[in-house]
């Protein structure tokens, strides 16, 4: 393993999709979503000490998850935690690590990669995260691992590509969100990938780049460098970071800056975004169910999605195209296909119930 | 109050139709199944205080549920409580019933009450009651409470009455729960009510009518004749009344007798048999939901009964015609209209889970 190569992994997102389950108080990183034993901060973990040491593993998140993340990562150093005292997007907080890192070492590359996504395929990730961080080495690149569509989604960032058939293509542009017509002409032009939020860079390219676009938010975080690093750090980010510009990585740096690069990746990826994914990413019975909790029993019915702790028995018959997630303190019983709701539901049941549910 | 009136509650049910929250372990009668902060056989108590002294209400239960009575019935005297060792049904449970009083009091006059229904008019429930008890006081007479029929319910037992218009009126015959088109026919004549299992009768009567009809029971129950009523009643009773017939006493002793006499009575009954009969008694919402708990929200839901703990959020959208009930270690979703299937899913679920809820 090469001691120059770190990994920091993206773990302060609050998954409001995933309610019941996923809450701000312990969010879907946080949770054994796929009911395997073990969350999928935890996994993504696991994954990313095959390819760094634990000690070049950091955590960004925000502060309140620290001691999650201490519980369910008990062999990474405390100092590899970095606590965001405040939720001001991706590009405050991957500043923050680049400027962390060149403290600690000046040679660094590092990865981002998010906590709570699937990866099916685990040497090809391994291959491909290898080859990013080789080119990122060598190069004044931002490497970005772009996921083939398999399907004209609307829910993703599309990445733009030379279609000049490299194993490492230049990106021509980032796009937004686009709506289905736009999608699917991406699908059929061929060279458009999904953005997955997976980037490797070294920490002078990633810092120069902020340097270049964001000049602002290295401004504030570098302040007062020398408390950067060393003990006083996290007392000194508490202090400057909340008044970092509220912006993400993607408008920042990736859609402005010209040294852009994609690796096209076939790793079996999921984002997990939502009970649908969940439930198209989990095999199913014949009846297209898919039951997460040891004592789950189905009749007639079809295409429905049920999570349960193993020790509570649950018995349903004759629903079709529903979502059922009981937790201890909640139960929600929603149309599969009208998921896109639950965000809002729970979002007016918020100051209505006393819970730390909402 | 007349001191030689006595209430005997029968509380020995086991209730499997209102699965999960009724159970082997705390069925029905002591669950607060109407949400309203009181177990069923609290409020039967609390009814029954408002015509005989608490010393003169017997439990009549099973041994296992003696703490149970006690923890919901603390001004009880706990040799008030009697513990059938085994379930034989009701003929043995209640001619030990009127051997126990009958050494306690030999002048004694008792009803035998269900402890899992419900009675809205509370007053004209007395004031039957309290005829009954007269009328049983001055006569040599089995007397029931006979219920005006609604419907042509195929789940009760039928009295046939001498239709003479009388408040007390002679019974012609008891019979079993009819089919569909029988059961209409009783409506059509007029001259049937529901046996809804309360009787009124004098101890010198109801052992009379062991002695007639069923005189093995007696025989079985007084081998030694000592025992009953004292310190060793309960020691005695767990060695002989597991030897006695399991007979109910509807077939032991009402279709046999010839003293038998009912009082039609209008007393807002229910005996809360199952989900739907809940559904039907409770209050709904617009759309024929009944929601108990104090945390339930449903979206485009009908006819829907869901009950869960108060402080448990449930989030339900677009079920129609079904059965909700969350428990700690169990949830049921359940097409209403097919409620009469439960029992038998729970049956099979038997062995096959461990837990206290099968």
């Amino acid at each position: 393993m090469n001691s120059n190569h770190y990994i920091a992994i993206m773990a302060g997102g609050v998954g409001s999709r995933f309610w019941p389950s996923s809450t701000q108080v312990r969010p879907k990183q946080f949770l054994d979503i796929l009911g395997v034993g073990k969350s999928l901060l935890r996994m993504t973990f696991e994954r990313c000490t095959k390819l760094v040491a634990s000690e070049n593993v950091l955590i960004v998140t925000n502060e309140r998850y620290r001691s999650l993340v201490q519980e369910q990562l008990p062999e990474l150093p405390n100092e590899n935690i970095l606590g965001e005292p405040s939720m001001n997007n991706t590009a405050p907080c991957i500043a923050w690590t680049a400027l962390h890192l060149q403290v600690r070492n000046p040679q660094a590359i590092f990865a981002v990669l998010p906590s709570d996504h699937v990866i099916l395929k685990e040497q090809d990730y391994i291959n491909r995260l290898t080859e990013a961080f080789t080119y990122a080495e060598h190069n004044d690149a931002i490497v970005t691992l772009g996921i083939q569509p398999t399907r004209p989604d609307t829910g993703y960032g599309y990445i733009e590509t030379e279609d000049d058939g490299e194993a490492i293509r230049s990106v021509k542009s980032f796009r937004e969100k686009p709506d289905h017509e736009t999608a699917k002409s991406y699908l059929d032009q061929g060279n458009y990938l999904w953005n997955a939020g997976m980037f490797v860079w070294s920490v002078k390219t990633i810092v120069q780049a902020f340097r270049a676009h964001e000049p602002e938010i290295l401004q504030v975080l570098t302040e007062d460098l020398d408390k950067l690093g060393g003990s006083q750090e996290q007392e000194y980010i508490n202090r400057v970071y909340p008044n970092t510009k509220r912006i993400s990585v993607d408008y920042a740096i990736l859609e402005r800056a010209d040294n852009v690069y994609t690796i096209p990746s076939d790793i079996g990826w999921s984002d997990l975004g939502t009970w649908n994914s969940l439930h198209a990413f989990r095999e199913k019975d014949d009846n297209d169910c898919v039951a997460i909790g040891k004592n789950i029993h189905l009749i007639e019915s079809e295409d429905i999605i049920v999570r349960a702790d193993d020790n509570k028995t649950v018995v349903i018959k004759g629903l079709q195209d529903y979502i059922v997630v009981d937790e201890k303190d909640a139960l929600l019983i929603y149309p599969k296909s009208q998921e896109q709701e639950i965000k809002q539901v729970v979002q007016s049941l918020k100051g209505k119930v006393k819970s730390t549910r909402f």
